[in-house]
């Protein structure tokens, strides 16, 4: 494990990408390099305080900048990207959330169109506490404070997807992108199908935490630095995003109405344990309707997130994927122990 | 707390209500009182052996029977019923589930309809080993088989509807019904508004475990011997079914398509934490945003079913519905202390 | 022809039936009759003037008042009840219609929960021009007045439910109910299955017009004077209501979210281009892809509706039902012939 | 109206775009040019018999070829681009259509997952009698055949979307695509809103006709000859597709689930007839739930898409968009006038 290959980008405002597809890459990486990445939040870093509303600072579409995208050496469209994040920790000791106008599970949309007025416009700001591990939320409207514990996770992996499309930073669909999924943590591998040679992958919108739902379609925004370890199953699809860590195996759907992202979700999963752990497709069904957790992930997207999820200790005792995760781990505990 | 007033009742076959509305009371009971109660499975008992098709030993509608009405002496509309599940433990060492024609979240169904055929039709038995607290699941085609941790709850508990309405035990609503949650387990306690005189109400539907969404449609359905204590909360509604234990409040929203349930008990959690815990909506819509768990209860039944769930240390610390949960919870460790 | 049985029924306020199922017959009818009813506005009556705001005047649930429940002899469960609307016809020179808060298509909604406020509260009264056919809309808030088509059609026309049920008079589904469609206009047939003895049918909810999908929830809203003549198809079931003229055959589908309602609406036509002409699900499915309308009947109520119809021209040259249509066409026109 | 400025143009096969955005003009054309366009059917012109399976000629993402994109002179981000059809007309003697596994409103979708069987892939050809201006249906499962009216219509007509997305010709959304509306027929104007310098915009997916909601996902798919007339509105955005005839006014929504295409196609049209026709946001609501037309598009496509339209004669005598359908409608006159 010696001579770990890492690759350290911070990337100039003028790289982001804002899209997935149709940005050409801003580095080459191979599979087995670990990367040390810093991402910018969702807001490009302009809400600063609580004047600073969203409708006033952000010039849409410039919203949500992901880092990337990376071009894999050896990707090619049949293959299966293996992302797993060794670490995610704030860059920042302050964070942010807002309400936006006609965005969020609880008000009308541009979607789900209504002639009502929208809700105020609001910020919070949110301090971090390193080493409580705590961020702290503040009403705007009393003065009930309480700190939350601090969760790190990336709002948006993803790679270019399919059918020559290019799709907005703030869309979740097949190829990974917004999905918001407090899943993706340090200590996770994220599984995405390759669509384009390079695989072309991004990162972004670091959540210092959010609830299940991300109700008003704002978590606790953060810029954040992020190391990253990669890998590549060659000559294998995986058609929704799948994610695993040392106790889950977890399957993704992306789609509206949101019982859709529920039934990809649970169908992928289903297929899953079919592919790697044997099962009949309705034996898997049955186990699963018994077993599984099924954490929504957000309500606010164009596209809505489920995950669903089942316990090891309930499957046959098979690592998926070749055992990619146990490697994946490996390299991070190499990359840990380097820079220890 | 001497003096518990204890209320022993398990139906005769021909006194299962289906519906919720629409039948007489079985029993007159008294806020305060201890309710020990027999629960039947959904089959009916029916579902036996593999080779017991659901199709084949039930005859529709009587499918998911009820113990009850109980009419609660006092109850009146606009007040609210408060349910504490002291305890919950399988009736039988035996537990069944089934794939059902058209019904289930992985299948088109009568409601989403389609012109493909149906899935096979399928039993699957379940043993319990009550020393152990589990239950086996073994597969069907397939040798492969594996203990679940036992985690007994009743997916259907109801009060009368309102608008003059009876609803078959099969539906979930604002009266609540087969909402299918996980989260009625034993030291919940369970806020329901009253719509009718003497509240009227059921429970049934005993799930010796069931994963979240319910995917298939069937629990591992069973018979139970429950414990309940019930209390009166004059004069104050609650619109929706709400649940309080020890660490968490939670309300519910059923609704098709699914988003709906989500807005549903996400708006009344907003509604709740102002009515009890002084918090403006938009803090609330905030503070859920990055606190609430969100486990979805079903997404098989004529309704889907949420739950939103907020811890209560993130909360004021207040003890809502003046503190019925705490006062209910007393009960129910004097009932525990007499048997003991 | 000679010797129409004629049954003549006008409901004092205190007979409304409020729900379908539930309450008993207020008349025995027979095959062959035909019935001159009398039915309410869905306000009770009470909204005269643009000050009768709903919430003011309307004391829920006491809403959408139905005349019925008839009990047809000789109708039992797995028979067809078929009603044939001869005429339906303003019985006042005046309708409402208004906003209600929280209820429509373009405001969220208690189901479609959001955290923002009501539309305002307003009403729009018509006057009926009998001799000219119209009914004149005239902006609230502007100069801008029209005269538009009079349409009478019943927003509501059903049987009791099945699975021991009772349904709100405002609820659409399967037993029929609040499908709010103008298809429902004089000259149609209406075939309903029948799930109780005597099929307990109701109708109400007269519209002097309507557009397609109901946008705020509210048509012109009038009391009617309608003539039916029903009849029964012994043996046969009808698992939806279904329609037919002297032009098109019609399926309905109510449900959540829409498309369900479209896909209930066309496998049912499927269904019936199978039993009654002879095609070949796949054909049926391919000939309605290319010629089917489809006008959404109500985007407001509990369950959404749709109807979906095929012309007659395209499809085999059968009469479905056994002729059902054309026989009660014919006493429509003995009724009218004795009448002049 | 002397000197129109006619472009024509015939794709090569390699000229075909395969989504919106993403991809170079293939020719300049200005305000007030008459564009002559072949185009091909959405299978690219491979299924000519019922032994070419969908899932065996056509490579995908190759499916549903656009001709275009076109860069309009002056058009910039803010304006709105009218394209006026002049005529649509078959470009062959036969037409196809198809199922496809796992596409349609009646089957299970990568979307609406389930875990039950694809129905049978099946084709049917259609022979086109130009003078008689028919179809012909035959069923492919027995002897039943039927002439049915050619109806031509456009199914994707759409610019370069917003967000700086490129999208799948297989897509409606706000930037129009693949809306499938038989409401896209010669002599309507389409106002379409400019994302991108030039609009690049695109046609194609001719049908020879279509029912409402195209069930099945595939119309009666032929190659067009059209005739366009187009021209710009400087300064004024349109943000849904909306389209006008010499009697109604119409906007779209695509959106999933159904209903939110129907409340943004209400919305939308609701804001038209204040923008226009100067009537009050509530006036139109109340208007539009009496008179409104709501035809639905597509329920097959990755969104769905509704049509809401009201006749002219029920609004304020305007011409919107300060006549623009009345101009091109003046050149399509000039045009035939001048092959005549």
């Amino acid at each position: 494990m010696a001579g770990l290959s890492v690759v350290t980008y911070r990337p100039e405002p003028s790289e982001f990408a804002w899209t997935f597809g149709g940005v050409p890459p801003v580095r080459r990486v191979r599979p087995g390099d670990v990367l040390e990445l810093w991402t910018e939040d969702a807001f490009g870093g302009k809400v600063r305080g609580t004047e600073d509303l969203v409708s006033r600072v952000i010039e849409f579409p410039y919203v949500n900048p992901q880092t990337g995208p990376f071009h894999v050496e050896g990707a090619e469209p049949g293959d299966t990207l293996a992302i797993h994040f060794v670490s995610i920790e704030p860059a920042r000791d302050w964070a942010a959330s807002s309400t936006i106008p006609f965005f969020g599970s609880l008000t009308s949309t541009h979607a789900t169109a209504t002639l009502q007025d929208p809700l105020p416009e609001m910020i919070w700001m949110y301090e971090v506490d390193r080493a409580g591990r705590t961020v702290r939320f503040q009403a705007r409207r009393g003065d009930f404070s309480v700190e939350l514990p601090l969760a790190p996770m990336h709002g948006t992996v993803g790679v270019a997807p399919a059918n020559l499309e290019a799709r907005s930073s703030l869309v979740p669909d097949a190829h990974g992108g917004n999905m918001d999924t407090p899943e993706m943590r340090a200590g996770v591998t994220c599984y995405l199908g390759v669509n384009v040679e390079g695989a072309l992958f991004s990162i972004g919108d670091g959540h210092y935490r959010q609830g299940e739902g991300e109700s008003c379609g704002v978590a606790v925004e953060g810029a954040m630095d992020t190391v990253l370890a990669i890998d590549l199953v060659k000559g294998r699809m995986t058609a929704w995003p799948r994610l695993e860590n040392d106790t889950h195996v977890m399957s993704t759907g992306s789609a509206r109405p949101l019982e859709d992202a529920f039934r990809i979700s649970q169908v992928d999963l289903c297929g899953w344990l079919g592919e790697d752990f044997g099962l009949d497709p309705l034996d898997a069904y049955q186990l699963l309707t018994q077993v599984s957790e099924t954490p929504v992930a957000n309500v606010v997207d164009p596209n809505y997130t489920f995950v669903s999820k089942v316990a090891k200790q309930y499957l046959p005792s098979v690592s998926p994927y070749g055992g990619m995760h146990g490697r994946l781990s490996d390299v991070a505990a190499a990359y840990r122990a380097e820079r220890a």
